[in-house]
């Protein structure tokens, strides 16, 4: 098993700002891994309640809907953490984690998880703070998923990537897109609708694509899009 | 400006075996309003960050969709606490929060609520519970509105009000049930197709309503339905 820096782990937001003692400790408890894009790190149900840290890499968060298809709730991007609703309540895990590209990642044991969100007031804030985003995220999905139209779904998609209470008047770069087989199991739709929606709003000027980046070209007319649904 | 008993306080889940001494100045540091059916408690997009108990009486937590249209979601009973996202991140609130019923309601102010969550540790572990519960819900909920059939929709809805993990065998009441108008904009529909979604299952021998009670009489019944949408 290869160490862990403490400089690794000091990156997660997370764990930011806590004593040097502290971090130095996780890193010498951390269990590192090593997985392949498409390597399953969480499966649905499992009992397992250890807390990871992304250190590298992309995850998709997956649920299954009625049908038996996976849905995706998130996507999300290194360095972060995740795993923290099961040693929170103790249920099963609710959602599978995926990784969408290789990727670098670190756990710890539910009793060391436990410790450090519950004993820690500055992790307990910061574990609140994340779940409350997750929460409001979650009603903004919804009202994205009532889109009928799908580009109107993606740009939707794509305002709700802004800084909340940000109003930007420059156009705004977004690195690290989700693939658009992500954002087809994302907003309900299929790959080949997403690609279209792509087209149709570079097409009308409020998008460009340039590698994995993609620059929102025109904020306001995004906007209008949405106005008109 | 009533007083406000311990006793009140001391009931609701979030303060319960708290030390007396804390309940007491919490006590006396509330301002208690009695509010009417209909009345708003709390505003969308309030910045107001108030920490809310519910002493007796129902509220909804209410969205908007697109088309402007109010949509439920959540609907919940006393003695219990809401408000608390809004004093964890700071942002405006969410939802607004109406009384379906005549309610009797304690709130403290946005500092005492920061010091209650953030420095009270058992306070701190049922916050990032009860939000670990919402997210999971929603989780579920969405599940829910993916039905397309109203009467399974609203089957899917009384099976999540069983209590996790719970396989009973036997007949299960559910008191204090939402009227079928809150029913409604929680399951997406419309009050008449959720009264004929009632007659639909009671026909069938599934459930029974007396009063504001409901009985779930055949939970493998309804578990069944689910499987051949």
């Amino acid at each position: 098993m290869k160490a862990l820096s403490f400089k690794s782990l000091a990156q997660i937001p997370l764990l930011t700002d806590l004593p040097e003692a502290l971090i130095d400790s996780l890193s010498k408890s951390c269990r590192v891994e090593q997985v392949s894009r498409g390597d399953y790190i969480i499966e649905r149900h499992d009992t397992s309640r250890r807390l990871f840290f992304l250190l590298s890499g992309q995850v998709r968060m997956l649920d299954m809907n009625r049908q038996g298809q996976e849905i995706a709730l998130a996507i999300i991007d290194a360095p972060t953490h995740f795993g923290e609703l099961a040693v929170v309540d103790g249920y099963p895990r609710s959602a599978a984690v995926q990784a969408t590209t290789r990727c670098e990642i670190a756990s710890i044991s539910p009793k060391d998880a436990e410790t450090l969100i519950y004993s820690v007031p500055l992790v307990s804030k910061r574990v609140m703070q994340n779940m409350a985003a997750v929460i409001r995220k979650n009603n903004l999905h919804r009202l994205v998923l009532q889109q009928q139209n799908i580009a109107n779904r993606l740009a939707s998609y794509l305002l709700g990537q802004l800084p909340v209470g940000m109003t930007p008047t420059q156009k705004v770069c977004i690195k690290n897109m989700p693939t658009q087989y992500d954002l087809g199991i994302l907003l309900g739709t299929t790959r080949e609708s997403i690609s279209r929606a792509f087209s149709q709003l570079s097409e009308e000027g409020f998008i460009k694509k340039e590698g994995k980046s993609l620059y929102l070209e025109n904020i306001d007319g995004l906007r209008g899009l949405l106005e008109d649904d």
